[in-house]
């Protein structure tokens, strides 16, 4: 192989950052891995557009797209080598990643996403499906950006089993107890986030731990291999914890975080649950402020492993490594 | 292949719990990678023992030993795929593993240690023998035990530049600090880190932080191709240290630690520095209680990212399975 032809399916702010990464290292990646990764097909919600000798994905403008070339007709039959998966998708539903994915599976193809959604949904389905194929799909920004959890699991914990997790991976809910705690409303809080550019016009997904929740099932299925979705999760947002509440935990030296746990319970049945608790000095919880974020692992053979991504403020950078590091790790299997 | 012969030099506490990891998992280990590993050569400072068919390394008495066998003369002209080299080494020469390392890589052999020495003092020329010879040179438990440090950044961040590096790397210093202030004496510490296996006899090489200042050349070499031996680093250890200091710190909120920090300095000169600091709240290194240990490590793409080993107390097993991983990991390669 000389060439990896990508098609990029959703190209808002982290496949431009993508683009971006991917660009700046062209010539590192030619002379490490003796191939070139070219995007030849982009699709968006408002069209696509398909160039076998590579588009500069950068620079691609409005006009450039035709609105009769749609995600499917792409994945389904389309010349590309990996697809990267990064439509705005419902984690409600996994969708329509999820059908994106499935079909470039079934072809053969590498699937590299950002979505949680697939995997909190339909993550046996999807792994059994590429290994039947033979072909590589990875998520690795799907929880904690791209900060290496699953790659880590995978690549760097071989023959340990992880029997537990714990961690705060939604950034919007971590961030608003931090700054409610130091006196904002939660309207303020929100704003400010807003502001920073990482909070969603409707933040509702993150408020009531639906984000929290699917990632929690990303972890589980994808490290405990258990068997869980997002209705399965006991899920608590943050909507009820007040100034109040704050205060007193900041009293007795305490914060208050939105924390997910999962485990197997006694009959081997998957455990997971998000709530807001009152984490002690000497937790990692306890010093995962702001924008930071964190998963501890507990193993069999390791105890307990924690990795923290101190994102000192919102990095959109962060997933687009997470995607830019899976192509690379499929560039480096043809080695 | 169907076996993995190994040669096992060195075997104390490290090497009986890698061999007691490896027959637990002897069934896992031939399903997932086709293969058995087999220890087929075992040497101590009291003569060795070689057997085709395979050595019971747990079993073994001091009366199966050949005086006569020592560790060059297998390490020369053994039969073996792998050698485990797990001798107690002088970190101050990184002698007699490096010679030992040399003689089975050149010969074209895998090296699996948990010896930070020769990594502290011989890494380049190490590292590019085995890449002339194909084969590996792994050494996962040099620092942080097993934690993934090394496999976390070779196979996560890829991609990636290390810029700089930080952390707690050794234990017996923040044993000591935490007993002292929680109102221990310096002898009464480290007797209590006597009674539970994890101090020294002679704790000079962690005091004085000889030890630290060795693991921080291993990070540096590996993580950020730096150039330094233990020389090199500006070195304080923990002896000037007194109850005043650690109550003054405590009562301003922070945490006396012996921390390690190593960079380029604007000519590209790599810095390494290892001295005792008051730590802030918020600061992972301000949580490091006990017998846990970090290391952060600052990227070009990521950001700062840390691994937290919360070893909650001294616990053999997990350099063990750093040794473990690692020749999993080669037999991995073989698939």
């Amino acid at each position: 192989m000389d060439r990896l032809r990508i098609a990029l399916v959703g190209c808002g702010n982290v496949g431009r950052a993508f683009v971006r990464m991917l660009e700046g290292r062209r010539d590192l990646i030619r002379g490490t891995y003796g191939a070139d990764p070219v995007i030849t097909s982009v699709v968006t919600g408002h069209g696509g557009v398909v160039r076998e000798d590579g588009i500069d994905a950068a620079a691609l403008r409005a006009e450039d797209l035709d609105p009769a070339i749609d995600a499917l007709s792409v994945i389904d039959a389309g010349a590309y080598d990996v697809l990267v998966e990064l439509t705005p998708t419902n984690i409600r539903s996994g969708q329509p990643a999820t059908d994106h994915i499935r079909h470039a599976l079934s072809r053969g193809r590498h699937v590299v996403t950002a979505n949680k959604g697939p995997v909190a949904w339909f993550y046996r389905e999807l792994r059994d499906l590429a290994a039947e194929k033979g072909v590589a799909f990875l998520h690795e920004s799907a929880v904690l950006s791209g900060a290496p959890v699953f790659n880590l699991s995978r690549e760097t914990l071989i023959g340990c089993r992880v029997t537990a997790v714990r961690g705060i991976v939604n950034t919007t809910t971590n961030f608003v107890l931090s700054q409610m705690r130091d006196g904002a409303s939660l309207d303020e809080a929100l704003e400010e986030g807003r502001r920073q550019g990482f909070v969603e016009a409707d933040p509702s997904l993150d408020l009531d731990g639906w984000d929290a929740a699917a990632k929690l099932c990303v972890l589980m299925n994808v490290l405990m291999d258990a068997r869980i979705t997002p209705p399965d999760i006991r899920r608590t947002g943050i909507r009820g914890v007040t100034a109040e509440d704050l205060a007193a935990a900041r009293r007795s030296g305490g914060q208050v975080r939105l924390v997910c746990r999962g485990r197997f319970d006694e009959d081997g049945t998957p455990v997971g649950v998000v709530e807001p608790v009152v984490v002690e000095p000497g937790d990692v919880a306890h010093i995962t402020e702001g924008t930071m974020s964190f998963v501890t692992l507990t193993t069999d053979l390791m105890g307990d492993i924690s990795i923290i991504e101190h994102a000192h403020e919102p990095e959109i950078d962060h997933p687009a490594y997470g995607v830019f590091c899976d192509v690379l790790r499929i560039l480096r299997s043809y080695r």
